[in-house]
Parts: C-alpha cells; structure tokens; sequence
C-alpha cells in the first residue's frame, strides 16, 4: 500500500514545493501524508476541505457548507434518478412506538442495542430548581435507526386492492444509531440518508426492484462519484436485519479496505406479516405485500473523500463537485476583477458552476486553500493573462498546467473536466483491480491480509463457521458474493467442504 | 363569513353536478363544505387531496407524496432565493445537551415545557423478558425545538476575526416540539422547516438582515403562493424565545382567521454572550456579533390550502403546484394515448408540468379525482377533440372551461396558468381588503369580533395588560405591529393612555 502512494511522486514534490511558499500560520492545517497515518490523513483532509467538524453531542457531527453543498448535490442527481423510475418522496415521523419496532423479530435484535430512546414531553424543575425531565410517555418512542416499521404500518392502511400496487416511496431524512465508535461521515450517532421502501404484488417484481435499485447505486457511484464497485448479495451474518437477502456495491478505498457503498433489500414478506399489509387480488384473493427497502447516506461522502483525495486535500470529481471551477485573480485590479466575471459569466453559460476568489491575497495562498477543498479545475487570472489572452487551467487530480486562449475557455474547461471525470474512474478503477487477488489457498488467503488489504475471491461453503474462522485469521469479512460468480473449484477455501458459491474477502469500514 | 361562501353559487354548483355523476364509493370522500365546518373540511380537503394521515405517533402526521411534492417545490423555489444572497445550507445535529439549552434563560423558558427528551441510548430485556429503556445518558439530549444554541456553539468555534463575519447559513431539518393540541401541517409535534442563522459585526447590519429574510418570505408568499401578507413586528409577549424582537408576515385564512406564515428574528447579542460568540474587529477589539434567524416551516402549507380551497378539494397557485396541467384522457383508445404523450413532451418543452392520467375510468371520476388534488388545468382529451383539433382546457380555481386549437395549446396553457395565479392573488388581495377595518372604540373592536374574525388596525399603548384584556374580551390578539404604522390617535384603544403605536387584532392559528 505503502508503494501505491511513494508513486505519486508528482504530488509530493508539489507539495514539498507549495509548503515552501506557505507560512506557519497556513501550515498548521497541513494534512498528514496517507503512507504515514492513513486514518489521519482522512481527518485531516476533512478539516482542511471545511467538510464536516465534531459537534458538542457525543458521535454526532456538523456537516459544514463545504460538506453539505456535496451532499445536495448527491440528493439532487439521486433524487432524479429515482423520481425516473416513478419514485415519489413522502416523509414519515421520527419516533417510532417501541411496540411497532418489537413486531419483527431480527429487526429488534438488530436494532435494539443502538438506538436513542425519548422517554419524556418536557423540562419541569425539581425542587432545588434544577431543570429535569418531565411529563413521563406511556410508551417509550425510539427514534429511526430505519423506518421500515413505522412506514409499513402507514402501508397497512393504504394499500387495499391491486389496484393500489405497486406502492413506490422514497423518504430523504437524519437517522440515529447509537454507535460507540464514530468516524465523520463513516459512522456517525446521527446521519443523513434516503430510504426507498416498495410494496409489490408479486415476489419476483420486488427481486427485480432490489436488483433495479442497486444497479441506481452502482450506475450513480461509477458515473457520478467516479467509483467503481462490485455488485453482490451479501452473507446471511451481514445482511439487513428483517431481510430475506441484502444486495450491496463495495467500493475500495485506497488503503485497500472496502466500503459498503448502498444497500437494497428483498425483505420478502417478512414486515408485510406482523404489519399486515395485505391487498385483494384481481382473483379476490387476500395476499401479503412482497417488500423492498434500500439506501444510501452521508456515509458516502466517506468513500468518495477516501476514493480519490491525495496528500494536498480533497479531489472531488467534476460531476458531483458544487463547484467545478475556481477563478483565482493573481491581483485585486479592478480590470482582472472585471475579466473574472466575464468569464465566469461565459463559463456559467455551459452550465459550469464557477466560483471567484478575488481576495487579496498572496496567490500560493489562495491555489493551496482551493486544492485542498478539492475544486477539479483553477483559473489562474492576472494583467499578463489579459494581455497575452492566454490563460493556465490547472487541473486538482494531476496537476497539470494547460494553456487555453480565451477565446477557447469555455469548450476547453468543458472537455478537461469530463477528462478528468473518465481519468479519475480509470484510476479507481485500476487501483482496484491491482489489488483484487483471488486464490485457493488458505494459506495464500492468509498470508495477503498480513500484508495488506485487498479484495480477495474465494470459494466458500457458505457456512457461517468458516466466515468467522476467516475473519479470526485474517482480520477479513465476507463483503458480498458478487452476481454471477459461481465457484471455481469444489472446495471451501476454509474447511474443503463442497463450495457453494464465490466471495470478496476484505477488511472493510 | 358564511355569506362569501354562499357567494360561490358557481362553485357549489358544479360540486352538486359533480356528485350526481359519482356513486357512493366515489361519495365517501366528499369534503364538509367551509359554511358547514370549517375545521372540518381544512381536514377533509387534506384527506381528499392526500396531502397527509395521521400517523400512530401522537400528534405526528405523515406528509403524503402529493403534500411532499408541494414541500419540495417550497424548499428548491426559497433555497434559491436563499443562495442569490449568498447563503449557504449546512447541518447541526438533532441533539441539543440540557446544558446548552439552558444557557438562555427566555429560551429555556420558552422551550422547556414541550420538548422530547432522550434519556437512553439502547433498549434491553428486564427481567421478565420485556425490552425497557437502557444505557442512561450522563446527561439527557433535548430533541431541536429551533437549534440556535447548537448552532452557536459552532459559531464561537468558528468566528474568530472580522474577516470571518458575516456567518449566513441555512439548515433544512425536522424539529420536534410536544404540542398539546395539533392539526396536520397547523401544529404537529414534528414538523420540517429551514431555519437560518446569521452573525454579523454590526448590530444595522444584523438588522437590516432581519429584514431582507422577512422581505424574502413576503415576496414568496406572494409571488409563489399567491398569498398577500402584512409584514410587522411582533408585540413582546409574541416574540421568539431570546429574541431581542421578532418580525412576521401574517396571512388571512378564509375564516378570516390570521396565519403567521413567517418569522424573522433579531437576537442581538442575546445568544452571542453565554455562547461566546466574538470576533476580533479590525481594530483588535473583541467584540460579539450580532445575530439574525428565520424560518419558515411545513405550516405554510396549511396556510396554502386554507387560503385558496373550496369545497371541492385544494386549489393550488400554478407556480407552487408540482403538477401544473393533468390531461385526462376520455377513453382508453390508443390513439388517444399516445396523443396525450405527444400534448405532454409539447408542454413540458414549455417548462410546464404535466402528469397523463390515461387510466381506464369513467371520466367524471378522473376529473373530479384531479380537482381535489388541486391541479390548476385540466385538459380533456377524447376522440371528439383529436378530430376538430380542438381541446378543451379546465381552469381549477373557476371552473371556466376554455376551448383551444390544437396548434395553440402551449401558448395558451402558459398565459391561462400566469392568469390563474395573478387572479388568485387578486383574489386573496380582495378578500383580505374586505376582511379589514379600523378602529378608534373598544365596543366596536368587540362587535367587529363578535361577528366574524377580522384584521383590526387600532391604536395601542403597547402595554401587555391591555393586551390581554383585548384577548379576553374577544378572543384576538396582535398579530404584529405593521411597519410604518403610526397610531393615528393618541390614545389606546383599551386603557386611553397615550397610544405607542399601531396593531392588528386577529383571532390566529
């Protein structure tokens, strides 16, 4: 892994270069190089790009402007893409009845030991006037760590006949899940999602829509984030708890770990039951719902910080980045000032979103703090490039400097910023494939997760014993088992016993 | 108040017409007319356009798909108007600590008696098997009331220089607040909002935001809901928790009855002090900032049905409706079919809405579905009109039914939906004018209240006491103290002291 980051020798010496120009005061933010501390250097990039900063409430986390702007962005292409599939959105309560939760058995289980619990309607003062809670409720409200519960009791109500099928909502909402460790924007106490939630008549149109919506993620993750991923079913130990079967993508991030990206579930009729929801047949016929539920959250700023950023700061691909453009005057004259919104005027005008920075302030200063908020393309503007009518773009991925008559801008920032989307994706996407491993060996199997983390196929028995034997070893889970990968050889990597289907291997977030 | 209902003989009419073309399934729904019920047939109009349900959660309600859609077009039309004035959206947690809520001692108080508490962090079995509460919380969360102490103790983080101010972001987010007495979108105890939050160095600057935010919401309740509004300063016992004055846009209902629909804070230093929120001024002082938030929430789309409705269902302004034109094909034939497709792609090349509703049902019922819900025009689309070439188009909000050639319907589409919201507004403009009188005798403020619910413009001392009286003796209470209202008198017209300034008297949702 190590290597992988010596290689980019080009971002270094940039850099060890751009740190001579800073003072101390703008080094204090410097990130940490990833080859020496990898979970470091994702904080710092966080704090350098002004994504996200730590809240005074336990795990909890503020999503700053910087952060947000990603996320709207994400909501908004996601949003569209759903809204084509004849999605709507709709918005149910927080709080969920303790009772509606126990109803699923494997649900609660899942659920139970993480959830915040509202106990009390008020603040009332004790007798030492000290404010505590107050106005006790009969039944405790947990608040969503998932709304299938409270959701499907609203579908009991409303779905009666065939004619009401299928049913296709979509909620964009904050969860809480009480975790004990936390990581800004992996694992937060509280987080932000959507969770799309269908109720089909037949069993096989819900397979289809838990199939559709994972292909939604992973053509949304490759097109958009710039990430590749694999699609696959997970294992019984890790899929969603109620499910019949958990779809996922799995990304890889660049110290070889995977990262859950966007799940799907067939929850079968394993919530139509307890819930009943049940419509008539055109038979007349009394049948339960076939369900599916499926999301993503801001646990994919994660992976899209994690994919692709380098030691100066965040790289945001052009697609999902709120602002493709930066124009950085190298002086604050009133004439380049003038030029900066002419051509952001210019830009705008092909639906390129620009910002201007014509602050005045030293240039190396003003480059760094737009690199490091991972804006994919900078426009140096000054006197000699108003005379010369020649100006640099500079590209965030690779650094590289190309000169455009301006005249040419607006086509030439057009097609360098869908070279850089394509190149950033061949990039993951060879990251990837560098370090996808498959073997036979138990031994093998081993010795590669000693050494570093990777995606590792094997053929498995599908026993639960031998993912746990797997993950004692080798500190690796199974991450999913990918479509259409039936097994290689007979045996279980683990325990030699028939195979029964082919998995990814990795250590994971 | 009864006679303006009577006045829509038109109106009354057509339903009746309507109801003998339904059958008693079709009947079920059938809204209480306003002369009837008033509250009754706010929720019935609700139902029948399925905006929302209750939910089994007290006092929560579930926003439906067609409510939602109306919520989004609210969020994406304010938040750009937002972002012209350069704010920024960001994300503060759901959690507020006991600690921070208290630190304003108005705020607490004006809080403390209806908000969520979360005491625990998971849920485990008791002894008998029972799941109870567990993992008691050192100190209990608040769920966010409004989050200005959460979002300035980001602040005091974050604001270190002059150059830092001013601070403008919004956050889009659910609130909970224990209400007693709740009605869906008026008063539920969770409810969606943005609220904005600003710090600036200067106390005019400060002002003059609280301003401008009002000035947004005045202008998008009237360009957008086609709702006029009075914009005014709130008396003390009406203002926000810790303000230091607060500004609102009230509405009338068609009940006569005032909506606040808006509000705009001024806290000046009120929260800046006990979280410490100072900059240094570039004179090297330390000073506080000043401070603005502003909200409009979920409400307003209470605010929204009341204002236009009738007895039909909801009525919706075309430039907040999400779909702007139904066409309602006649028969299920084909060729009908795809020349509704063909009249959709012509309109929506116009940048007009248009949902198909080709559903094999008898027409009466598809248009009368369609009237409930609210959409400005309907076109009817059967054989007859793909022959002559001619189609007939349905204006909601006054039943006219306008014929149009073929060839001119994209033209005509537009300039009947631009006609719709400005006669709304014309509409709502004269009811309101007619609804408003003033006053110099405290008999006749009784009277005037007695009858109907009005606006009432008189003149004021400004004292709590009187007004109290007022509410007591007829129910209004001030609504706000309009802008560039002097009194016209010099005596109040409760206690005859010299009067301070000008009031309008409402009774309010």
């Amino acid at each position: 892994m190590t290597d992988d980051f010596q290689k980019q020798e080009k971002v270094v010496e940039k850099k060890a270069e751009l740190d001579k120009r800073l003072d101390s005061e703008d080094k204090k933010n410097v990130v940490t190089p990833r080859s020496e501390d990898y979970s470091k250097w994702y904080l710092d990039v966080i704090k350098a790009a002004k994504l996200a900063d730590n809240s005074p409430v336990r795990g909890c986390m503020v999503i700053r402007e910087n952060g947000y702007a990603i996320w709207e962005k994400i909501q908004s292409t996601l949003d569209k893409m759903f809204k084509e599939k004849g999605i709507k959105n709709a918005y149910f309560p927080l709080f969920i009845p303790k009772s509606f939760f126990e109803k699923e058995a494997e649900h609660v289980e899942g659920f139970a030991k993480e959830c915040a619990v509202v106990t009390h309607s008020r603040l009332a003062q004790d007798s030492s006037g000290k404010l505590i809670p107050d106005g006790k409720l009969d039944e405790p409200l947990i608040i969503r760590p998932t709304s299938e519960t409270i959701i499907y009791s609203m579908y009991s109500k409303w779905i009666n006949s065939f004619r009401d099928l299928p049913v296709l909502i979509n909620q964009w909402s904050n969860i809480v899940r009480w975790e004990l460790r936390t990581r800004p924007f992996l694992r937060t106490t509280e987080f932000l999602w959507q969770e799309g939630h269908t109720a089909h008549a037949k069993e096989e149109e819900a397979d289809q829509m838990t199939l559709d919506m994972l292909d939604v993620y992973a053509k949304f993750a490759e097109e958009y984030l710039a990430i590749p991923t694999i699609k696959g079913k997970k294992s019984e130990s890790e899929k969603f708890a109620g499910a019949l079967y958990t779809t996922s993508i799995e990304a890889m991030m660049q110290d070889g770990k995977a990262l859950q990206c966007g799940t799907s579930h067939m929850l079968g009729q394993n919530f139509a039951k307890p819930f009943e929801v049940k419509y008539l047949s055109s038979e007349g016929k009394e049948e339960y719902v076939w369900q599916t539920s499926w999301g993503i959250s801001t646990r994919i700023i994660g992976a899209l910080i994690m994919a692709h950023s380098d030691d100066i700061g965040l790289i945001l691909p052009p697609r999902i980045a709120p602002t493709q453009v930066v124009i950085a005057t190298i002086s604050a004259d009133e004439t380049i000032k003038n030029k900066a919104q002419e051509l952001k005027k210019l830009l705008a005008d092909s639906a390129i979103n620009v910002e201007i920075d014509d602050k005045d302030e030293r240039p190396g200063v003003k480059f760094f703090a737009w690199e490091r908020q991972g804006v994919p393309l900078r426009i140096e503007l000054g006197k000699r490039e108003i005379e010369s009518g020649e100006i640099v773009l500079v590209r965030r991925d690779n650094g590289e400097k190309i000169k455009v008559k301006l005249e040419e801008v607006s086509g030439k920032v057009t097609s360098e910023l869908q070279a850089m989307q394509e190149e950033m994706f061949e990039k993951a996407k060879k990251f990837m494939h560098d370090k996808t491993f498959e073997t036979t060996s138990y031994e093998e199997l081993k010795d590669i997760f000693e050494k570093e983390n990777a995606f590792v196929y094997a053929d498995w028995c599908g026993g639960e014993k031998c993912e746990m034997k797997i993950q004692a070893d080798t500190g690796a889970t199974t991450r999913c088992i990918p479509f259409d990968q039936k097994p290689k050889t007979d045996k279980c990597i683990a325990c030699g016993s028939p195979a029964k289907e082919r998995v990814v291997f990795d250590k994971a977030y």
